[in-house]
């Protein structure tokens, strides 16, 4: 990387994506991002792709909105130069820049059931870099935003060095960085949290990408049935591709879609996953599973003022409620490995790649996730 | 046994309890004990205590009464006989009769995570055995109802097979008939549900007998704090016994307990076991436990109209929410390992045992739980 280590400790001149305000399409500027500080990694982006996330706060509806902002934070990139006491990654190291962190030092790191990392969980707030509460990006001394410590709809970012997690750098960076944030979210509520036991019944709420991931946990984990939930039966055809069997609308029924599930199941499904972030969706996803051993994983977020609630009696038969982050990865720890399921094969990434477009079109990303086209858009920095 | 096998077959009198109306003192009476049927065993009870859901089922309040009924379900005894097709156990043989039980057979059963069985989970409403829909208890031909399937306020009574299990002969019947109900269900809900890691933080809801109980599966799984939480605080002092490190009284706050314990324990506690059945104390055990990797189990029953209701974010952020049903054990299959662990001293059950009265006066065992003294009162049938 002879031509990465040559920038080394200079500002940075390249192209970002900026967001100038809520909504406003983004426009591609030079901006200048500053040397990695103590902690700190700065990273050549050379894929990113659009999660809800980044929609999400770009349109900044009844937020405290933080702008002029760099959104992005699913992507794949090389290390390019490495702040003061960073000792795991070095120049050249193949990178997924991740929304939420690991310190490996606080409670949470520490316990082997939390990959909710007290210092570097996400926080979608906060606009600037922990070291020192500024940005490292700016247009004429002007401060552009960070968005979750990645901000990787930029040619060069620079993250924490606990977003980071390092990957084997023969896998191919257009196809693992989905990895970052929705896929692996995903995957990992099913394989880490709901597990699903071989030849089980799995229900997914939710059959967009996040959804689907769930349903290839599934398939991975050997379910035998695998019920999709969705009100758009659309989705059902490609569904099909990521190991779903069977679906369910619940507009087609005049009773809730517990009930509907537990008499296809005789009595209940083994998992349920739960992926919209409807809070109906989330308590028939918890009444739907089996009394004595089922298990409902929530995944969607929820909005500020829904309530839970469900008769404490459904609890007490032996139905367990979870939820994950993340799918429970912890980011440097868990993510390398996740990359390895998918070089050997175990994983399909390619099916949740529908698009793809250059830099200078990311507003097309856009334009595909809010008419909800396609699952995954890939932006390729270089081109 | 030769004294019992010259009843095989035959009907027995013998004395038991009948509660002839709700609330009405139980009156000692002569009752017929039919022979066992099919998959039925007749058993010499030695040893009872009473249970909080005896006395519930008695008072009968906004119940369709069942009467009159032979109350009991935490027992010891001894086979007499055994009905056709029973293999597993044989006159002589020590046993607990159980208020549920485990047919082998159904989905439950061959699940190693329910214990829900199909065909003899705890039918409160049903007076009669399963065979043939009648009562083995009479009174000059007129039917005496079970309940809970095990009626051990009787010096013989007939229960399933399915419901009975057989335990290591050394074991002294008037400490372990306690195991038959509430003190394995509390201490199942720590082993076997909550599995507090080794120097863990563990919340127990409701210092009476069954929390007690958690609390002693807390202290053998090695917890270092078990903080109680009660209204009563005069519970604190005897609790100490069972391991209970802390004491909480959330009368003596302005604020919800959740947020008493969060403070105490830097986030929350890692474990917490409601034993109340207050939905209150429900809703507070779930949001005490600390996010990323903290664990409720639901343990107490619930009203009908109650609703559990919380803010999915806490779901969401880690939080686990679990029920259990007698502790997750298996009546026949776990019981006998549970009686080991007393026989072993890692569990102690004398603790439990506050008074003792002979069967003659078992009205008085009702007066000590209505007044809410001691915790467990053993019914000594032969005395």
């Amino acid at each position: 990387m002879s031509t990465c280590t040559s920038t080394e400790g200079q500002v940075i001149r390249c192209k970002a994506a900026v967001a100038w305000g809520p909504g406003k399409p983004l426009v591609i500027e030079e901006v200048e991002v500053a040397p990695p500080q103590a902690m700190e990694v700065r990273l050549k982006i050379l894929f990113t792709s659009l999660c809800h996330t980044d929609v999400y706060f770009w349109e900044a509806k009844g937020q405290t909105p933080v702008f002029p902002r760099i959104f992005g934070h699913e992507a794949a990139g090389i290390v390019e130069s490495v702040g003061e006491g960073v000792t795991e990654l070095k120049p050249g190291d193949h990178v997924l820049p991740v929304f939420t962190g690991e310190c490996k030092e606080c409670r949470h790191c520490k316990s082997e059931e939390s990959n909710m990392c007290d210092l570097l969980r996400i926080n979608t707030d906060r606009g600037v870099m922990l070291n020192d509460g500024k940005s490292r990006f700016s247009i004429n001394g002007k401060p552009i935003y960070h968005f979750v410590g990645t901000s990787t709809f930029s040619e060069y970012t620079v993250a924490h060095v606990g977003c980071v997690a390092k990957i084997n750098p023969e896998a191919p960076l257009d196809k693992v960085c989905v990895l970052s944030c929705g896929i692996s979210t995903g995957l990992g509520a099913t394989l880490n949290v709901a597990k699903p036991p071989k030849g089980s019944t799995v229900a997914i709420f939710g059959l967009g990408a996040v959804g689907l991931a769930a349903a290839e946990g599934a398939r991975i984990a050997g379910a035998s049935r695998i019920i999709g939930v969705d009100l758009n039966s659309n989705r059902f055809e490609e569904a099909k591709k990521f190991g779903v069997t069977e679906f369910v609308n619940p507009k087609d029924y005049n009773k809730p879609v517990q009930e509907v599930l537990a008499e296809i199941t005789d009595g209940g499904v083994d998992r349920s996953i739960e992926c919209t972030g409807s809070i109906n969706a989330m308590i028939s996803a918890f009444e739907c599973v089996h009394d004595g051993w089922g298990v409902a994983v929530l995944v969607g977020v929820p909005n500020k003022d829904d309530a839970f609630r469900t008769h404490p009696i459904n609890v007490l038969n032996e139905k367990t409620l979870k939820g994950t982050f993340f799918g429970n990865y912890k980011p440097r720890t868990d993510l390398p490995s996740v990359v390895e399921k998918y070089m050997n094969k175990e994983l399909e990434l390619e099916k949740f790649i529908t698009h793809e477009v250059p830099f200078s079109e990311i507003n097309k990303a856009f334009e595909y996730m809010l008419k909800g086209e396609g699952l995954r858009c890939i932006i390729h920095m270089g081109a």
